[in-house]
């Protein structure tokens, strides 16, 4: 994830100058201040990784998570972009949304601004050929996941874009290096149509949070005062978000599976999401031909526990 | 359509009561003071149509939708609550969701609060059994549909409280009257475990509007911010609110569809929604075997010239 990158003193004032630019130029102005800090960040996580695969996931979150809400801020802001307060807050009031989990997030935001999916490419791939260099022993080989897809045209838009720029980097650096892109499915049009987005992507990764708040039709957010009630009333006998629910988001997941690895069959597949880390979850995913499971660091022991059970059930 | 009923003035008064209510009594006392305006309002609809089936939707919006926003208003509903203005607006506070559309509302709302759906029994079938006795010829027989279920046994909770209710109000008049109850699949979840659904209703609904919402993840309210951008960029060749996306939201209809006749031979299948007054996905829907389309009076001729063509084009 790298939105949390964005969020230190320096990056949060040049990413707020990115979301108040007027045009494709100012974008790109604010987001070059950007592009060495997330650069730096990746190179870290490429060093502590010592050449292990490392997939990293581009921007999700809607803008207005990042705007200011105290008014000194504001007026900092204001007066970084030579705009009146009440300009930045006429901005600020256009982000809002009705129902920002289903807004304009993920993928939606490099389609609208492909700027942003440029420079995170380039941040990623100039990291990985440094470190590269470096570490001429080490393979380094980034995974670029692009969360949010529910159509492969809108896919394969970003990912042309992606392509692009990582190939210009990497004929600029002079090397031979290998890069993925994939995307994440977690809403349901992306499972129902994974035949088709497996053309473009060379990975899918299960975002099972999102995709179970998007199958059930409610957020996480909100589901907390009804789900007691079906709990109580013995309508739900658990936390979908907690466990899997197999039928419905898990024969999603199933259909995704067998059609994108119909499309390709070096398709590899995973989940993000806390699904991960329990074991009835695990053992699901392992079922359907999933090769990884991304859990909190908390939970890697029950998840690995669980991968290795469900590895020797099969056996059996 | 029930919702707009509740907005006249004499009726919002009583249903905030309900809503601010403490205990089940407060909340049933409030809904027995709406009941007589809900069953003179299908007793006309029933005059109206004279025989003709009658589908009438429960309540479907969050509560906080009904609730006052103007400082006299709930000042009014305090008073008539003996509560205090600021514990009026904690409840009003509590409402608040993050995102509505995925919220506390529909079928959510009778498993919640069953009295809702008990209310709304009674004045269906009260109205009915009046307009059969008036008109003894005619044959009145109301069809309950249940918004948003996304799971066999939550509708299975609330179509059993629906079924009692009306069984003792057609016992007590002491006549015979038929009544179906179904619901809407509106939920990508709704429409994968139909084959289940079809055991607890006699009719589905596919509520296309909110269905394309679901199945894409974005909502309709928001999704005007990014669309203009996937038309320029071809990704999207049309609006699929306007024309049904029949890759992704048709493969989940005719899924359910399929799945739910496997169930239940005789279900009956339609459509609410804008995509009934498009030629186009009009087509589709008599393809995938539905039988009524329901949708804004304006779009009825066209919608009926649609339905004619797809029975023609089948018999060539």
């Amino acid at each position: 994830r790298t939105e949390h990158m964005f969020f230190e003193e320096d990056r949060i004032a040049a990413f707020r100058e990115m979301i108040c630019s007027d045009t494709v130029e100012e974008r790109e102005a604010a987001l070059d201040k950007i592009l060495p800090y997330q650069q730096g960040d990746f190179e870290k996580l490429y060093e502590a990784l010592e050449g292990c695969p490392v997939t990293i996931r581009f921007l999700d979150p809607p803008l207005h998570e990042f705007v200011p809400t105290e008014e000194a801020d504001i007026e900092k802001l204001a007066k970084a972009q030579g705009k009146s307060v009440e300009d930045i807050k006429a901005i600020i009031a256009s982000l809002h949304e009705f129902n920002p989990m289903m807004g304009h997030r993920g993928l939606r935001l490099a389609v609208t601004y492909p700027e942003i999916a440029k420079m995170q490419t380039r941040a990623v791939i100039r990291a990985a050929i440094n470190v590269q260099k470096a570490h001429p022993d080490w393979t380094v080989a980034p995974e670029i996941m692009i969360p949010l897809s529910c159509d492969t045209k809108e896919l394969k838009y970003v990912k042309d874009i992606v392509v692009a720029t990582a190939d210009e980097e990497i004929a600029a650096a002079g090397i031979d290096m290998k890069y993925e892109v994939g995307t994440m499915i977690e809403i349901p049009r992306a499972a129902l149509t994974a035949g088709d987005i497996a053309k473009e992507a060379e990975f899918f990764c299960f975002g099972t949070n999102d995709l179970t708040q998007m199958t059930y039709g409610f957020s996480r957010d909100d589901a907390g005062k009804f789900l007691d009630a079906y709990y109580d009333k013995k309508i739900f006998e658990n936390d979908p978000f907690a466990k899997l629910d197999q039928v419905g988001v898990g024969q999603l997941m199933k259909m995704a599976v067998e059609n994108g690895k119909a499309t390709r069959p070096s398709l590899h597949c995973g989940i993000c999401g806390e699904h991960g880390g329990d074991p009835s979850s695990v053992e699901f995913c392992h079922k359907i031909g999933l090769d990884y499971v991304s859990c909190s660091p908390f939970r890697v022991p029950i998840a690995r526990l669980a991968a290795a059970q469900a590895a020797i059930a099969e056996m059996d």
